[in-house]
């Protein structure tokens, strides 16, 4: 049992657009939608930034499933895939958690921001951005997942500089 | 208004992945997963079929929303794409229909087929495979989309063979 006071907790700030750019895309309609199917939908293009084409890769669909977690969600690690970008669209309408830090050098405490995210929102890491495994709140959650496939070695995990607990 | 006796009826079918298999994949797990996320999760890879390469294409994610459609639903064309495969994920946890025929000539009316698909249920179409734009029926549906972006001409549309209806 690791006495409380040497947890760092991050609290989760709402997942929008603009907090969420450094690290990666919100999946989820927005802006001008542009009018498709005979009057009956609105397109919102190109929302995501994606790159799997490193190393000859290619772009691939998966899908995972979560357990939930316990709060407070007390986190593993961080990891990263240089090859590739990852989004994650949520599949029962159920609300998640994602913990982000910029890429670059292992995250310090300071570095890392959590975001909770609704049932109707997808979330695409870039390349390289440090992220927790996705963290289910409720019930089991499926996404989808859409990623890079093909050669090398595409996941750096490194543990967290301290433990670090996630509370709403 | 067109008399009842000259339309077409077609009634959907609930979404397998062995039912849709000629046209496209059903995203949504199945199968033995793998143990990821430090047990916290498991991963269904690679589960469809993504082909969006040709004549310099790249992978997309956009999202599009349907108004609802009202029951019976007129059918009002079909298109494909020529270019690349198309899946779309729901993002609100809503059914939905989708109408699909054979990649190949335009479809004659015995090709059709229509599919109810869960809210917890994502489907790609593959390269070629012709289909009706989404079809929500309960409220606003808004999909991620995963697509292929890029130069050339990627979408063909055809009318319909005859007038034709869903029903559920």
């Amino acid at each position: 049992m690791i006495p409380a006071e040497v947890l760092y907790t991050l609290l989760v700030q709402p997942l929008t657009v603009e907090a969420f750019a450094p690290y990666g895309d919100v999946i989820a309609a927005r802006g001008e939608a542009s009018t498709i199917n005979q009057g009956m939908g609105g397109r919102c293009s190109d929302l995501a930034r994606v790159d799997v084409s490193a190393e000859g890769g290619r772009a691939a669909i998966s899908v995972i499933r979560c357990v939930p977690e316990s709060l407070p969600i007390h986190l593993r690690l961080m990891e990263r895939h240089p090859l590739g970008s990852q989004a994650f669209v949520p599949l029962n309408g159920q609300r998640y958690v994602v913990v982000v830090a910029p890429a670059g050098a292992p995250p310090a405490r300071e570095d890392l921001r959590a975001f909770l995210c609704r049932g109707d929102q997808g979330v695409n890491y870039h390349r390289g951005t440090w992220h927790h495994p996705m963290l289910a709140l409720d019930r089991d959650c499926d996404f989808a997942e859409f990623h890079r496939a093909g050669p090398g070695v595409n996941c750096d995990e490194t543990p967290l500089p301290c433990a670090v607990v996630v509370n709403l």
